[in-house]
């Protein structure tokens, strides 16, 4: 790595077709001509930054250290003399222009009152295509909202006439403490809706006494966020596991080493799911003609940023690589993505520290069951088999939380703590760090106030007898309605006031 | 309080600043300045007016006596020669004026057949901030929903060839005679929505033999409403329990002295609710920029005008403080909030008087079932144990009700009596206390109506089985929607008129 | 009767006043002075004809013999000589211009191909306050949309492979052949719809073999319905009771001598309901100021059409009065509006031939179960004391028929026959006697299609297996929705159209 | 045939009225003045091209050899000289040109990501009176719906740590390899929507290793399909039992003889369904009047294409032919159309080999049940006699279909393989032979990924437990809305963006 050549603007400049092909991401020309049809996210987007600087569109999808990864030694051509790269005029676009005028005009962040507020504004401010990565999830979407709706169906019997002048939701979350039942959860490519990426969550984290899970596709490097910490702040690590057992097993020390408190490897995603919007952003403006695909597909073509970053994922991983987890770390190893009390049965019987109930955010198999929903069964069976209570044992939830009383819900049901992940998100891309903060101080007031009016002074005295979950296993859908009949029925009305008179 | 000094309108004006201000109110001169930073709705709104009369703003939303009771009396400067105030001249506002309209175009009274009709009408003639004060709830709103939506789960079963010539719907509250199985509930603040207020209530109560209940933040004094009594007309009062026992101690025996009938105690409010469209109020217009709050978050600013006026609530009233009650009050003491059955065990097992089945009107815990589901809990159980029936036991519902069915509902599974808030609010907000009688008089021919068709002669012949309520513990929330699939679906359609002949 | 007095148009219009007010009717004199004040539609609407010939207005919503029944005969005053009264000019109205061009441009009736397409039509043919009268229901509408639902609620269970190269529908209803398990139910003032009235059922049953309900308040006259009838045609008669039974007595026999085929006792309108739609339309247009009533309501003045032609039912009627009617006709009794087991026991116990589980087409008690739901509890309590089978007691059931498939449910449930009502007066009111023609047609093409596809060839091979019926029972309320969420969730979307190339 | 006459277009055109009408189809002249009023489709429609070529007409809506089939020998009256035919000057309606730029205007075939996508531009591109024909179904299309709905009712179990690099989804149907747990069930008159008709579909089958099942009522002739074949493809018959069974054994030993691999024998039409949107069709621009029709109704007149087609079903079907379908092939004789475990066990026992739970894609008896909800109770059935598991017995299920998801729930229920007919006509439709393709290449994709999630390597491995199934016997209704409260209750709103800067 000592003894860099310098390259200047031009001689990059000179290859910039298929044949020979050199691109620049952070200061460094790199020759992806071989690399140009294995690239997940196809040749094409690469070879609109042939011969030029690729930087700023390479920063937000890539973990950091992709490219260095991915690409061999010696097609590390060395440093670029920035200076003699000819400045590239990004002409903004008109949805831009837009995006920006929303920028400006979002509310203030007085206003926001709840968690739905800090979507809302994402919605307006984000580039459409991060928007499309964030919000989609597999097939019909029907799992995520699922996540939403499954909370609904958990009603409150809330208790009165207990002191609860002071009430205390603060916890321990693996042995750390925890100023509240909630963990920030893995989201990737945080780059995409903030130029600091998840760096507002580290942030935000340090100052409330919230740990963050780090996730493996992190816009900011693993390194950046820890070295953003604050003194005694705590992360976990979410584990995608690499086909090359060996890039894994370096990540995992290395990421102990640094003193991260959990290792969550998720287990519910052998391969990325099919996400609808993410893989229509593809196509919007790519009128390449109707020609018709013959025989396979070109997977590269059309399967979305999410697809695109994710093929190193490995799917053979299964319950025999646990003990090698465990050979290589001392960090409590947690599963995440457990989804029916048999799989739960077995993470106990493997030895594991704990298990989050989670369908990926809806991401991954649509018309999977909701996390809530889940910890119903695994906690009736773990409880049956006597291997609950147990300290050593904890159980997570992520998924669909939008309200303190949410986490409240999934805590008196069994749930040590409670993750969440789009809505922290949502709230770094609409106003960074602050936003990220406001949106704990928002679950602080909630928390507050839930506990009070349910009469739990602690966290341990939210007991199952505080909430009716009859509901929570049942799958409402309608008949299809008698359309005619409908239509022609004429719904009542009120008392009109008097038009002539206004 | 003899030897009243008289200030003038130049003498206060020069005490206009947060250094020095000082405020007119009911034609009494304060000194706020100490107060500025503990008043519960904030500086702002108080420095608006320093040096000025704040009579017309504090009115509706203080009850009568909070600044003299909130106010040391060295602070109290003495009267104003009102003739030495500058008029202020007050700009109609574009909204005021279209409100102004609406309030001449409203339906005339004979128009309104139905309790949603006031409110209906009360959404156009209420200034936003009244009407989001009254119609706000908690959270999400669920709640204050499922109220009204669990009695359409109730159905009627009834009965037949019964002579119902005559019908009778009168009973006794308490042992007091009412002439509807209703109360009137307490609402707070009423003068935000008309200028009489409660005596609104009051005075139609009077004349048609039903039961008032006085709210501790009713706009109007306590003894305003019972002065404007007619003789023999009966009061409950709904009781906040003060931080300060003393205050409450006081108000107690002082309504006892005046002829109330019985003690209801809020039980479910510790704190109140986080009512988001009352607190987005006070941010409509207010644009001071996106500054971003740090750590701990004043509490002051932005929660609505419900949690402004409630900061003496005492948030440790436990079971412990009901022998007290006991002590200083020969009222019958009701505990007003009850949510399940174990909490109405307990209740009876104190020696209370009775219980109201209530969620705050939705106002306080949000995803808390609604007053009818509970019932059916509480009937079985307080029977399992022999408690009731019991004559000296009451049990009361509340929340949701818009029908005299409604109310046959909550009888036939058990209730004495409903408690009816918001539709009696909303008529004298539309039509002052004729609103009020015209609202009685639907429920009187209702009651008619539903008593004849149901073949109850008499409230006792309202028995369990005239009800059907299997599906009264039922909470369906619909699963996702297959989106794409009911968007392609094309419905069914009518014969067409010929459109060529129109 | 004989010696009648000629008076002159100029006479008559002398008495113009409330002081003095006589109007025309049907060529007849009358002084109706007295009876203003008792007159159940108000007096307001008569003195509008004071002087004048009513008989355009008095004859839609008045039963034939309404005046001379209610006036004294001292004030029945003589015959009119017609060419002396003064022509009227109508004013045709906006209103009632729409209508007549929506009359030229029904749809042929050849598209008419379903029963909800007549419900269409005559929405937009229809004078605005017929459609109210015909349309509406009490209170919220529940139960009248709910008799619709509750067959959406039933699922077939077809059997294949049987031999249905011919399948028959035809059946015997208390003995009488009907080509169809269908009866046409008793309607109220058919001439508001159509000039002929209930003479286009007649006319249709007749050429169809379709047994016709003659309505107590029918526009037409029982004797000219009757007087239509096709020889060997065969009728129901439907009976109000009234409040003088000589009356009822003399109604009953006549009809017996008639020749009419059953009783149909209608016990679920003591008084008729509270019909909001109907209520409405009195207001429209009548913006008499918003004076406040005190007290005791008007009731004549805002009750609709429905409760003022109502008053002399009796609502004392009772268990105890079947015996009477038993001593006065032969015919058999059908009770008509029973809603429970508990009833029908009472009804099979108390001899009569028959019942009609009916909730009076939504119009009576909201919130009422439909006749479809309760025939389930009723079979099931009438087969447990050993009361079914009994060819001589037959249960029919009514309300929310659209379809054959509809009356095949009830059937296969335990039903003989099923009363529609409704769409066979909305297929009048569009298309006149060729509406309901092809109403009866319509059915017959579903019940061929259905009975083949069911694998049931005659009535009697419809068996409770064939249908699925477990979720008749069920009343679902959906939990108040999360709009903040649903409102933030972007749909998925389809595949875009090129807009450039259209 | 030999010595076949040749006549000239002005020889054809002297014959162009009712009392004599010669028509031209496929080159050849017929005589149909005798068939005029027997035609299914109604005489107009055949004089509207007496006299003329209409063959354009004729070929999408009748199978290749009805007209010879139909017409009695001496009224084929020879060859044309298609030279002395004038050419027709085709008008092209607005209508028809909006359809063609829609068809220039279609997305780019990888824009198509899921089923759903054919759909929407099938509905875009087809004729309305082909898409009327294609998206219709019986009465309200209440199964139709539900058939889709039944899957949003079945959540999956998804299992964890399984080795899933490598997941196989082929399986075989009827002893035939299949490389999907799918065939491509019968849909009638292709030509309607496409002009190489169901080619399109054995074109795209043979390239992609799926069994097509040939329909009675397809487009092109059998032997057209036929020849069409790759070596060694595979194909079903389905079959509508004709009234003369000599037709229908001739037409399955053909097939049989040709290699068909087994025979579909449809139970569930002995007449076709009403369906609304196919009759509708008929009276569009159909403005003939409104006279009205006595008596009996013209079924020729207003039957829709469905009915017009399938006059020749035999209703008198029955178990009993069985044995004769059996003596006439060897083939694996299949009923689909089964909608009960009744009708299963009786098949079962008839000694067929397999069944098709089926309500024949809702356009039959409507209300009848989805094919994957019979499903649970056929094989709790025939478990429980013992008749399963057996290898030589199979069972299918068709309808609604949109995901390889649904397949993989009806698999873990029990299915051996899935029908689906409407997707890939709309496959083909969209985009012919292609669009077929890409159906089956996005099934490949779908299969792959869901298996992978679920844990299931083989079809194998998709046991019962991978289900919940708890809600898939549920039918539910929701009860008629409060309406007047849900009009008047006010939304929660978001935080506003500021306007004043937008």
């Amino acid at each position: 790595m000592s003894d860099v050549k310098v390259l200047t603007g031009p001689e990059v400049a000179a290859h910039s077709s298929r044949d020979s092909c050199w691109i620049i991401v952070h200061g460094k020309v790199y020759d992806v001509t071989d690399f140009l049809d294995e690239h997940p996210g196809g040749s094409k987007i690469i070879l609109k930054y042939a011969g030029k600087d690729a930087t700023e569109a390479y920063e937000p999808i890539h973990p950091p250290d992709a490219i260095t990864t991915n690409l061999p030694v010696q097609k590390h051509l060395g440093a670029i003399d920035i200076t003699t790269v000819a400045k590239v005029v990004k002409e903004v676009t008109d949805e831009e222009k837009h995006r920006q005028a929303l920028l400006d005009a979002r509310p203030p962040l007085d206003n926001v009152i709840n968690l739905h507020d800090f979507e809302i504004v994402a919605k307006g401010v984000l580039p459409e295509k991060a928007w499309a990565y964030y919000s989609s999830a597999s097939d019909d979407e029907i799992t995520i909202r699922e996540n939403r709706l499954a909370y609904q169906r958990v009603w409150f019997r809330p208790r009165i006439l207990r002191d609860v002048s002071s009430v205390d939701w603060s916890t321990t979350i693996l042995g750390q403490k925890s100023s509240l039942p909630v963990y920030i959860s893995a989201t990737a490519l945080g780059k995409l809706g903030h130029p600091d990426g998840e760096l507002c969550l580290t942030r935000a984290a340090a100052n409330h006494g919230v740990i963050q899970m780090i996730a493996t596709l992190a816009s900011c490097s693993f390194d950046d966020i820890v070295n953003a910490a604050a003194p005694g702040q705590n992360f976990f690590l979410q584990l995608y596991v690499n086909r090359d057992r060996e890039i894994t097993r370096k990540y995992v020390q290395h990421a102990e080493a640094r003193g991260v408190k959990g290792l969550f490897i998720t287990v519910d995603a052998p391969q990325l799911g099919r996400r609808e919007k993410d893989m229509r952003m593809k196509h919007v403006g790519d009128d390449a003609g109707a020609e018709v695909q013959k025989g396979q597909s070109d997977v590269k073509k059309d399967q979305g940023v999410a697809r695109a970053i994710s093929s190193f994922i490995d799917p053979s991983l299964s319950w025999k690589d646990i003990p090698w987890f465990r050979s290589i770390t001392k960090m409590p190893i947690i599963l995440k993505g457990i989804a029916t009390a048999e799989d739960a049965i077995l993470a106990y019987e493997a030895g594991v520290q704990g298990i989050v109930l989670s369908n990926h955010g809806g991401r991954q198999l649509d018309t999977a069951r909701s996390g809530i929903e889940v910890l119903l069964e695994v906690t009736a069976a773990l409880r049956l088999r006597g291997y609950l209570p147990d300290p050593k044992f904890e159980i997570y939830v992520d998924g669909g939380v939008r309200r303190a009383s949410d986490v409240l819900k999934a805590i008196a049901l069994g749930a040590k703590a409670v993750g969440v992940g789009r809505p922290f998100l949502y709230a770094f891309c609409s106003y960074g760090q602050a936003g990220v903060e406001k949106a704990i101080q928002i679950f602080r007031e909630e928390f507050e106030m839930n506990m009070r009016l349910l009469g739990a002074r602690t966290l341990d005295e939210l007991v199952p007898e505080m909430v009716d979950a009859t509901a929570l296993t049942q799958h409402t859908v309608l008949s299809p309605q008698d359309n005619l009949y409908h239509a022609a029925y004429q719904p009542l009305a009120f008392a009109k006031f008097k038009e002539s008179r206004l």
